[in-house]
């Protein structure tokens, strides 16, 4: 499925209640709080935070599904489409930032 | 193009770099300081902060899109394939959540 | 007590440990998923977010509280005394920012 | 100063105005925004990511500082005294984490 058919299968199911959307700021919080779970998993992968023994924490695929679920209806309720936006995004990868990088020797 | 292209896509281009992920926390800082931007943005729009005569601000699509585009990223970089996450994430939307928000009523 | 107390009692604890300060980028991990934690009970509160029937949430002061540790110990880990900046920060609230707001008419 | 003075000397600058303190999720976007610049910067400090050449940004300790007051307005909107909290905050560190950490070793 493409962005486009992501954002139109959420339409569609949203669409039947009564308030589709949140309010954009509380949509906001939500992808504030979804970002906190990445960084809970994150902290006790990858940094200095020690996991409780009783802590058992989701998986980084459905947290990370989870934020970028909260974009996507943050961009319906804008009616933003964001393949256009992440296109450009990714083709300033190629141009603004080539050169701040180093790059793989041609040999490697 | 499918979120499967999209992080194709993206790991075609970084792979020619030397360092082609940042590490984890590093990335996950760059995921706030993109949602910091939309903040602001909200915030300017639907909230009740005043904009600065001087602040000129990208726009919400593109900010969006930055934090799609480093939530891909991240998927990239632990080898999670984000469209089946995002599957199950909207699918507990038709579920697990569907009694929690009100419905519209069949006659409106 | 002041910050600057605050900010003393805080090391004097944790210099007990071999590793007192964790890396900056987790000190930040753990500042992200704090105000996630703050972003879940404001949105439950003012915002459109039902709370589900089995979720228990701490108190909104405790995780302000826990933000405020957060940012306490970022500070010491960077040797930043917290109180100059914040009178700074209060003093541009009647400064720069004096004519962003409307006032109260004098006569109410 | 204590957090309690703080507290009051920004209420008393604030109350001046017609809207004292913003909406608690517009509150929470600014905590998001400010929270994004101290990443920004710790990302360039301690992360993968390198500055553009351009960019210039303030400093992390007035960084620290737009959280810090963030959050003091958000506990007087919502009428929380942060000292207590704090207190508590702290002892959980002698408490219940204390186990958690590995403690250097009394001969060092």
């Amino acid at each position: 499925m493409s962005l486009k058919d992501y954002q139109k299968q959420i339409d569609d199911i949203v669409q039947k209640y009564e308030k589709p959307y949140w309010h954009p700021l509380s949509q906001l919080a939500r992808l504030s709080e979804e970002v906190g779970e990445v960084a809970r998993i994150l902290n006790h992968q990858y940094g200095d935070k020690p996991k409780k023994p009783t802590e058992v924490h989701a998986e980084l695929a459905d947290e990370l599904a989870d934020v970028m679920y909260t974009v996507l209806c943050l961009a319906n309720s804008q009616h933003i489409e964001l393949d256009k936006a992440l296109e450009i995004s990714i083709a300033k990868l190629e141009g603004r930032d080539k050169d701040r990088f180093a790059k793989k020797s041609p040999t490697t």
